[in-house]
């Protein structure tokens, strides 16, 4: 059984005649709906729309908002459902401000799948005319504007995973996560970019096409939960729900620069989610979870996604309802950093940005040592690649090769994981998960060795890097395959060239170091990309990780 | 992917001279060990012992025991941990009358495979030491003599789960959930016996040899945990760990006519288990539970080995310590009976036990509907079959093939259940986990929809039949592939040839049923045989069908 970070793939489901005959035609209409729907009243003005890439479009929406709006955008979550709920914003007050600065973010970055901002005020006014009737609330995200990626099942609506082959399939039944969110008084209006197969740290699809990076729009948001990256970062939306299952939550927030939670598996429902896979997934499971602005937000979607108590609808759950812990004091943290995984060393901005945090974090009392790697990364990460692939790559090159769409190069890269194209028996992969489950114990008893609670470091080897790029997953998927909870933060530090020179004479240690590494080459095409980082906790103590991320990014960025 | 319950097996890993020449030797000097250990200051008078089988021995060890050693056996263990907290019973008094009780009970059952009293009576000592110097016990278990199935790994001692090429394989480290028992004050002195490959529901290997049901000796006492089911019967220990993946538990409670619970998955650690897994296995899983002689028991177990916070040794648990929640009251308990699983009927002494659970149920106050069968069990039950046997049968068959050792009739009947010896494939496997997770909420909605919290049925299509007999699994393993929790309890009652005679005229509906139901063809072989019944609850809610199974136990025995 191999253990290396890439194995055999043959690219084998192209069909350009079927695809153009078949797909392209329908593709084309559903374009055309996103480009209509991009209603007048919410539009950008085309002359605030940059021509060029390279540029960073996150100060364009104040430019166009007015100052109500702003500051509704502007706000927290919890700030906004406080308000709404004492009757000093309205409901459609609110959605039309976000409306406007999604339909910005989408023309800016190209991150949304679908817009449906008319839906969405439709929706505000009923809220209101239900607090008007009753004076409640409907639950505890009334009159909130959410994003959603578009993988998830959308009663009445396409949803095709990234994938042409699904573009017509419109779904009968709600993703329970979703109706949660919408039971708990949530507004639907835009469902974001994701790349094709769902598994690129990147964006691009033949459906809408790659999304652009807020900060530098020749630089990659970040994926599979592009979109929701980009808007977040774009203020466009609250929170928005995201998926991981490699990275795909914490890497398009690391990349954009906002928060990130990959919880601990089985606490927010998979129920009607599109995916490849052919069945129900086993070994290395995909786990929802909030891109948000704040780790008070993040707190706020995961105690109201829970208080709707999906394991009632979903028995494949675990009832473990969001507690409510208190904020830590700086001086019971516990944190150990890693600076280096012993596969690829991150670049200089972030290792500047784990300099800062163990700097900072001394001086404000933390405990802080330093994470030495366990020497397992390569391994555990090939596993992990083993595990997405572990049925010779059926699922994903069936859905490729139902329309013989045009297969992306990070889809070549994630088709050859770990076994790639070979897969995995059945005794292989009761191996492969005798690796994870020593691995976790490996970790924790590691943790508990070194007396801390928490891991720090990076979310990626480096910045957003340019499009199409990202091939090492070792930073996140790292945490997949042990199912340890993350939360990735931004720093408040962005990559600059004077700080940040590349190390010119690094010698790699192996070749996908030597490629990772070799990205990062001038530092003056990062300029301005934020460093962020990631903090990762104990299995299933998803609440803590969250309250101490708080406390160590108000350190952090004091 | 086939859905019947049995698939291809071929017989392939016996070699006679191998096993004479290697291995035989080695099982002879194991057995004379077991012999010796037969301290004469506990061992039962020959003349005690039966010479023919089909007798009821329960009733033997009065005749032998001195009338404290009488009282304290026949005490719970709730009781015994308090008066020993107190100080009004030593360890070594109560440990003295459980190994002549056990010694007996090994020596009229053939229930162990060690026997080792000499280290319990010295840890006995060392705990009365403890308890004189501090005046505090060790924890919530000090001084309860506490039973375990032999494949738990047990640190310096041979482990080899019923595997002759496994007979002198040495621990080198305890078994996690044995390890926190021993730490909360439990006496070891007995491993009790375990059928081949572990899964028969019943207990032949070419070890020891075949167990005996107390109640019937020439009946099986069930398996796996066929040692656990005799000698809780017969009151040689408090309370024994057992493990189930197909009614392992439930089984032998049932058929010996003791209280079993199998919880939920990944409550109870599996670390250091021996079993012929190549690795951790996915799909279904098994788990260690309780065999007890009450409900009460059944919770001081549970209570203790999670205050133990075994999470934090095995990252692969899910932390989730043992609630004390209360005893429901009868009219707000609300039951659904399963008269019949629509593949296998059950036999005339069951469906007699079912009709007085039903009639005491409802004049109790209890609400109680009937369970019709969802129509998918054979589904169900062959897909569980397949996720034992997806390996197509390599690890067991690897296992046994290394000693070459004769395979049990029930040996080729567990190696045949649904793939059998052509394995899955893994997106074959996905499917099948499909079935299941679409299976676990198929039932919880059913819950629902009925308004009920437990599912009370039969925990086997009969009484316990007569030795190696039994094929159809479909009663318990339903829950395991579904993992809800369930409790086994006896109802009081016993098979009695002048109400529970045969159906005759009963026209099978298949295979499986002709034959399960033809083994109770007449009544008197099986007179005095437990019935018991088997409760089942809301997956992970194991406390709350625990204390239901409490009241509905004194509702029918009243």
């Amino acid at each position: 059984m191999s253990t290396s970070i890439f194995g055999p793939y043959t690219k084998t489901t192209e069909n350009p005649e079927l695809f153009k005959s078949e797909y392209l035609p329908k593709i084309e209409a559903y374009r055309k709906q996103l480009a209509d729907n991009i209603l007048d009243e919410y539009k950008l003005p085309e002359e605030l729309i940059p021509k060029e890439l390279g540029v960073d479009v996150t100060t364009i929406p104040a430019k166009f908002l007015n100052e109500n709006e702003l500051k509704i955008t502007e706000s927290s979550g919890t700030e906004l459902v406080s308000k709404i709920a004492k009757g000093e914003l309205t409901s459609v007050e609110v959605f039309k401000a976000f409306a406007k600065r999604a339909t910005a973010a989408h023309q800016l970055t190209n991150c949304a799948m679908q817009l449906f901002t008319d839906e969405g005020l439709a929706r505000a006014k009923e809220l209101d005319e239900y607090y008007a009737k009753t004076g409640k609330t409907v639950g505890p995200l009334h009159g909130l504007p959410v994003s959603l990626k578009e993988h998830y099942n959308y009663k009445g609506k396409v949803t095709h995973g990234g994938y042409a082959a699904l573009i017509d399939a419109v779904s009968e039944e709600w993703c329970l996560t979703v109706e949660i969110l919408l039971e708990a008084g949530a507004i639907f209006y835009i469902r974001t970019n994701e790349p094709q197969c769902l598994m690129h740290l990147c964006s691009n699809n033949n459906i809408v096409g790659l999304a652009k990076n807020p900060n530098k729009t020749d630089l990659t948001t970040g994926g599979s939960s592009s979109g929701e990256g980009a808007l977040i970062r774009m203020k466009g939306s609250v929170f928005g729900l995201g998926s991981d299952i490699g990275g795909s939550i914490r890497c398009p927030a690391a990349f954009c620069g906002v928060w990130g939670l990959r919880p601990s598996q089985k606490r927010l429902s998979m129920k009607n989610v599109t995916s490849s896979c052919q069945g129900a997934p086993e070994s290395v499971i995909c786990v929802l979870g909030p891109l948000a602005r704040s780790a008070q937000d993040i707190d706020l979607f995961m105690s109201a996604s829970l208080q709707g108590k999906p394991w009632e609808r979903d028995a494949n759950l675990i009832p473990m309802p969001w507690r409510n812990v208190s904020v830590p004091a700086a001086k019971d943290l516990k944190v150990a950093i890693m600076f280096d995984d012993g596969v690829v060393k991150p670049t200089p901005p972030i290792i500047r940005g784990l300099k800062l945090a163990e700097e900072k974090l001394k001086a404000a009392g933390v405990t802080v040592v330093e994470w030495k790697t366990l020497g397992d990364v390569e391994k555990l990460v090939a596993t992990c690649g083993s595990m997405y692939n572990q049925d010779a790559n059926k699922g994903q090159k069936a859905m490729l090769a139902k329309s013989g769409e045009p297969v992306m190069p990070l889809s070549d890269v994630c088709l050859s994981f770990g076994c790639g194209d070979n897969g995995v028996s059945i005794s292989e992969q009761q191996q492969l998960c005798a690796i994870r489950d020593n691995g976790r114990n490996d970790y924790q008893d590691k943790m508990k060795e070194l007396g801390i609670d928490y891991i720090l470091s990076p979310a990626y080897v480096s910045v957003a890097p340019k499009q199409e790029k990202v091939k090492y997953w070792g930073y996140t998927n790292l945490w997949n395959i042990l199912d340890f909870p993350n939360v990735v933060f931004p720093t408040g530090l962005t990559c600059d060239p004077e700080l940040d020179a590349p190390v010119k004479d690094y010698k790699p240690r192996n070749d996908v170091e030597k490629y990772e590494y070799e990205l990062y080459d001038d530092a003056n095409e990062f300029k301005g990309a934020p460093i962020s980082l990631q903090l990762t906790g104990r299995r299933w103590f998803d609440e803590e990780v969250v309250k101490a991320s708080q406390v160590i990014h108000e350190i952090i960025t004091a």
